[in-house]
């Protein structure tokens, strides 16, 4: 299995064609995860599943080759698990019934024991694994850090998080505080996902790339790094490769490059090429079609497919993926179409 | 006139103080300016009021002493005065009547005169200039074609501007002619608005930074330049300064200075001194706070305007701005605070 050729691109072997998966590849676009989802009663049942939760993990399998299965859970499961209550509605978005925001609200929170309060996460990733039967690998997940701390602080999403910001601003040591604590929990959630059998190990940083430079230092990118050192010194972890995507910060691809992890994720807004040339062969990239090109011709979605690929070039190391979710709205013979010209156009012999 | 320093830093002169304006100054987070609005029934009703527009134009400068005013206006009035029925509900934002995908709607639109189908704004423009007395200059601005472009296509705002990105892959040809009427239009109205007797002008590519690298140079950047070019040899704009505002496409600043434009906005996401090394004394640049930090205490505003001012240091061509607009939350003693704040931080001898 450390021979599929997800495993083998993630550290940059070669392969006979560029894996692709697909970021949201178990979501509303697919009628059958829209029928589970129904049966489940909330997005957050869904998660909290097992059984359920391994049924949309594999929906898109079945319709297509797909190089890489990822856990269908929730970023937000920890701050969850830390008791502050999540809630998901269509359209609107996560939110928590509790936020946290002061010294002392960050002083109560522990790191949960994910084979106790993220158990059904453990169940899942054991679960599905089986039901995989060593077809393709599994990746694990897990929010940052800086992206979980907004949602805490704020309780709900936001387009410009400045209640998190604030804190950080006027009061950095008890963000660090909090930052600590949560960057601790993702070690040991994904550590923990590693011991249940994940394959891979990705970390989604969404709102990193809304901090300005220094900010994104100090506060996102410190804890990213915590992560992937811990990450290396624990002994079911230590061989899993670990993958970055640290949204709209294409401005520190190097510092990125340079935590640990063996791959970055990458959104549409830079080509392969360029990111490329500046990370060099520290680590695989994953990425970075826009997720939009799947509303075109296909045509359009085959040329900018090649596109992707000629941006990478034909050095080892590409995990083909969009640069952001698949979006509700597509047609899922697009997505299949997509799947197979990747294969098609990087299959070369090894 | 055109020795005021907003005027001087966009012609890269040393100045006494860093200039500073904001952009969205005239806006929510003033009670004056809803107290205006709701007398004018509607934001498009505001808009196309030129006794109105001046009114909310000037208020921010009875309050702060800024350095530039702006004209009130938006960025869709030119495809309202093609024809697409503009209106803007509160929280949901602009919407048209009718949209434009066609190879036959495009072919149908003409470029407005500004004087006679879109006289509103050229009044609001002479009467601005008129009131303020000269006290600081005016700017006059336009949305790029590529932002227009969305809007027409989707009739609405929208996270990924799919429909447009899928006009410009599936028939490149068909989304040109779009773009070059649409930027004939904006280098029309902005030189309208350079007679009429704006100081400066502004182009506000808000979706450009939507958009993949090679996409970002044919739909977005070509576009942009035509618009320069245009001005450069057009009677009344041909010495007002230009600056061109991409937001989210900092991969392309070397090649956004090489337009012909006089500065260049930019985001909190770089820093200026970085942006300062790669576009070199081609251009002068404008930002680029966080709007965030007007959330954080009095002593965090100061020590980050501080922090911007020396990102870009002691070189001439500077002015200070927020690196996206004021949100309506934010407490406008806050803004009279960073205000202040620039103008002490950055006062020298020249």
């Amino acid at each position: 299995m450390s021979d599929h050729r997800f495993l083998r691109a993630l550290r940059r072997q070669p392969v006979d064609r560029t894996p692709v998966w697909i970021m949201r590849q178990a979501g509303r676009y697919l009628p059958e995860y829209r029928a589970t989802r129904a049966r489940a009663g909330s997005f957050v049942a869904l998660c909290k599943t097992p059984e359920l939760a391994c049924e949309v993990t594999l929906q898109p399998l079945a319709r297509f080759p797909l190089d890489a299965a990822i856990l269908f859970s929730d970023i937000l499961t920890i701050p969850d698990a830390m008791g502050l209550g999540l809630s998901v509605e269509e359209k609107v978005g996560p939110r928590f019934a509790r936020t946290v925001r002061t010294r002392a609200e960050i002083a109560k929170l522990g790191v949960p024991d994910p084979e106790a309060d993220l158990r059904y996460v453990m169940d899942a990733v054991r679960l599905i694994r089986r039901e995989l039967h060593d077809k393709v690998p599994l990746i694990g997940f897990a929010g940052s850090p800086w992206t979980l701390a907004c949602y805490m602080i704020e309780g709900e999403g936001s387009s410009s998080f400045a209640k998190a910001k604030a804190l950080a601003l006027d009061d950095a040591a008890t963000m660090h505080r909090l930052l600590g604590v949560v960057a601790r929990s993702v070690a040991a959630y994904l550590a923990a996902q590693a011991a249940a059998g994940a394959q891979a190990l990705m970390v989604f940083d969404t709102w990193g790339g809304l901090l300005a430079p220094d900010m994104f230092r100090d506060f996102s990118l410190r804890y990213l790094a915590q992560i992937a050192q811990s990450l290396q010194g624990d002994k079911a972890a230590k061989n899993i490769p670990l993958i970055l995507f640290s949204k709209g910060a294409n401005a520190h691809l190097e510092a990125l490059a340079d935590t640990g992890c063996a791959a970055l994720g990458l959104d549409w807004t830079i080509s392969l090429g360029a990111a490329r040339t500046r990370v060099g062969d520290r680590v695989a990239l994953q990425g970075n079609l826009d997720p939009a090109v799947l509303h075109a011709s296909s045509d359009a979605i085959r040329s900018e497919a090649k596109r992707v690929l000629a941006d990478f070039g034909p050095h080892p190391g590409h995990v083909f993926n969009l640069g952001h979710g698949i979006t509700p709205d597509v047609d899922p013979e697009r997505l299949g179409l997509l799947v197979d010209a990747v294969h098609a156009l990087s299959a070369r012999s090894i």
